[in-house]
């Protein structure tokens, strides 16, 4: 089953406590893709500039991503962004934006990557997402990812998107922002009555939740004691999470399912934030990826323990 | 098995976005008990007033906590708070603090107090903390809270303190802060570096998590659609989970044990936050607890579902 993914291909350039690098392969589609590529076929949709070289080509296609719909224009540069990270991670300011060939992105889909049973709509503006949609009308699943940007100036817009998806993922800040509730359980409620059959919502280092008809599932996030790097983390989860249904899109959807795309999810995630850009997960393993499935299901398992006493 | 508290007694004057109360009772020891209760013998060690009822002490009494170590002094008042959360309950201002009789707090453990196999040692000054657990020689199990008040003004004493407890129970920024340490597993390994065997992270609304020799346990918090007062959340959930552990303290500890101390903690805090103060603990029913038990089983279960194609 093929997964088509639309969104940024970047240049990063990346300043955390434990160093910083220049010109990484960046962006939310790649990012996606190379976590996605552990469980399905994923096309790439997006566009780079003269400076993309064969090269960071090879980074996606060596790995199984199918780069056909990667748009390369001769007169001009890729999106670059520079960012620096406080001490404890958790806030960044950005140095630099340039938005280059991505400014005026028009996703153009093969027949291919329009007949996708599984469309991802990274986060780019709103209008484009329903285009791509649009064009993707036998897309069993759509999911769709978004930011405070487009909330602060496109909100109608992206509300009227978030009617045609099946999946929204949303860092919970932005969840709230969205919905103007500050309770999550509501926000996420308040999206579903929008459409969406399921909402996640990414909570950083305290992990992932998710809302469906079947009720609500939490996973905490890995308890890195070094976090190298958070760019891309949420992207990379959204490419676990979705990558895994994809690889099911012939099943009825089930809340199984789901629980267990928001754990592969997780994993891959907590790989990306150990090293920068996205330097460990271009050397992941299945092997490792299945390893640490495992320590997931230990770090949250319990059991009932009788009181003494009672029965 | 027995399980002793010492800790504040106060009134509260609270004001959320749902509405307020006035001189509600409340206190660290307090909350603490009435979520202990549910799975052991509590006796409670703290300071009252002339403005302290035996109404008051009846909705302890009333619920089996021992209530012979509750020291009334004639001639002041109990020691008083007044707060105002904000839209989101994610911070609150003090309008007013009033120790009272708590500003001279002296623990007196009668010899049945000190006896306990189990001692928790609430948020008082870690000098009378340590003198309280230099009494209880006996105790096979001692946990501790604290607050970011003793860290600034008291961080050397305190520290001392951790050194002589099993466990200590703290909100993840505490632990940061007392560690100067922004990530929280190095933060918690720090900490156990101390001496004690156990730190729980209290995270808010996202749960809480528990590090020990045998790894990581994290638990989401209960996703509830109106909170209408978190004040005493913490100490609800140490009540609960020191409280399990005491019902167990004549078996050997194990990681089993603690994680389902961490489930009975969570499930008695969620239902803490209904309701102003302790409205909500106060009538809440050992079957409602063992309900919720089972829900925080179905919003953490996950299975590995195998991808198409592998093994």
């Amino acid at each position: 089953m093929s997964l088509t993914v639309v969104g940024s291909v970047a240049f990063d350039s990346v300043e955390t406590p434990f160093g910083s690098r220049e010109r990484m392969l960046g962006g939310s589609a790649t990012h996606f893709a190379l976590a996605g590529r552990f469980f399905t076929d994923v096309r790439i949709v997006g566009v780079v500039g003269r400076d993309f070289t064969d090269d960071h080509v090879d980074v996606l296609r060596t790995r199984g991503v199918n780069t056909d719909d990667l748009e390369r224009v001769s007169d001009g540069d890729t999106f670059f962004w520079a960012g620096r990270y406080s001490w404890d991670l958790n806030s960044r300011d950005t140095l630099d934006t340039q938005l280059n060939v991505f400014a005026d992105f028009q996703p153009k889909l093969s027949q291919e990557s329009r007949e996708a049973r599984v469309l991802f709509l990274g986060n780019i503006q709103p209008d484009l997402q329903r285009e791509v949609r649009g064009q993707c009308d036998r897309a069993a699943f759509v999911a769709l990812d978004s930011m405070n940007l487009w909330i602060d100036i496109a909100r109608d817009s992206l509300i009227e998107t978030i009617r045609g998806v099946d999946c929204v993922i949303l860092n919970d800040a932005e969840a709230r922002q969205l919905t103007e509730e500050p309770n999550l359980a509501r926000a996420a409620r308040r999206i579903r009555e929008w459409g969406p059959e399921i909402v996640v919502a990414k909570q950083g280092e305290y992990g992932a939740a998710l809302f469906t008809d079947s009720g609500f599932f939490s996973l905490p996030g890995y308890p890195l004691e070094t976090v190298v790097d958070p760019t891309g983390a949420g992207d990379t989860f959204a490419g676990g999470f979705v990558g895994f249904l994809a690889a099911h899109a012939g099943s009825l959807p089930s809340d199984d399912l789901y629980r267990c795309a928001m754990t592969y999810g997780s994993v891959v995630a907590s790989f990306n934030v150990e090293e920068f850009g996205t330097e460990r997960v271009q050397r992941l393993t299945m092997d490792e990826v299945e390893e640490r499935f495992s320590e997931f299901e230990r770090m949250t398992s319990f059991e009932r323990v009788p009181l003494p006493g009672r029965a």
